[in-house]
């Protein structure tokens, strides 16, 4: 999110414009935000609960349509609390994969789901 | 997440690879992967729950640095569920935004808490 | 929830007594406990989210032991609310149970996945 | 859930016989049930996430009716994945109260949002 030209910073522009033109900063309180994502997570669960995991990897196109807006909310949801608390997204994911990479070294971890418990 | 130079592709190619160093795609249906963000939504909404809002907009450094990290596994796993399906989260969340304008006009929408529910 | 001496009533009292005791009734909002319950709620998804529907029917007894903590911790949260918002928790259960039993016809949703979002 | 009188047992008999009825017990493993639970938790959140905590303790009677509805799912979930496990989920609070109190001693904890992540 560090240049207003990649996408996300797109999305964090448009997102502020959206807001302001509302007034719906007041709302926008990082609590709030982090509650609005969390049930924007669980509508996209929502959509995959009753399907078995095999089911869950083809979804019929009208099925991934839903699916795939629920994760634009998700994301929505997410790049509005990052520009609120002035988190660079991108540069915290890359960080998190590395200490992930230290926490679960290849060698150790390989295929094992006794071990698994990813983040 | 069009071209792999890009923020979000360089995500994606990582997790890819941290995946696939460990065997663990196996885990990772869509089912599992949604599963597992909304858990990390979660924890990342446990950071805010018992403050104020006013609190929450204005978090001591070492606090900030957990739900940097918290943010950054929602994700990560947003980023893999997104590889899996075969979505393209930032066209996804600009269609969105596009939809949600159509749905709240600004003369309408504006400041009013009532008719608020965003997405 | 009617009668102190049953179960639920008796939680009720318990964890009156328990915030009361720690003057935390302060952070006991109804937006702030529904905030902790779905982070409860989480935590206890968290327990299955690697296993198949087939290991999570046959937990370890030690798994077993700690989702039981977790969903002791989604109830304790529920009842909390439900003292806060005067709601008899068994009486709207038993309404809701009465709406779907409506909403889902014994010979129309007869195993149907298809038609199969419960609640 | 000890005894079928009570509500809980009653909730849990009337559960069993609405998902035989509509041969849904395929769909309740363990893994969806907690899943289905999550939703529900998050939908209850829904409801709150853009009031203040103050307009949360005053709902109009419409809006505490659809709390009201949520808070059932909710319960329903949690009693029918008992069911499924075993648990009993009074004795199972009860239990948690016990060791949040060695966890929180009084004089500790006494008002201390600093101390405070109570389960």
């Amino acid at each position: 999110m560090s240049s207003p030209e990649d996408g996300l910073g797109q999305l964090r522009d448009a997102l502020r414009q959206f807001a302001a033109e509302r007034d719906w900063d007041q709302f926008h309180s990082p609590k709030n935000l982090a509650s609005a994502l969390a049930v924007e997570a669980a509508e996209l669960l929502e959509r995959f609960q009753w399907l078995t995991e095999e089911q869950s990897r083809r979804l019929a196109p009208e099925e991934l349509a839903k699916v795939r807006e629920e994760m634009a909310d998700v994301l929505n949801y997410l790049v509005r609390l990052a520009d609120k608390l002035g988190v660079d997204l991108v540069a915290a994911a890359r960080d998190k994969i590395r200490l992930n990479a230290q926490k679960y070294p290849v060698e150790q971890a390989r295929g094992s789901a006794k071990k698994y418990s990813e983040f």
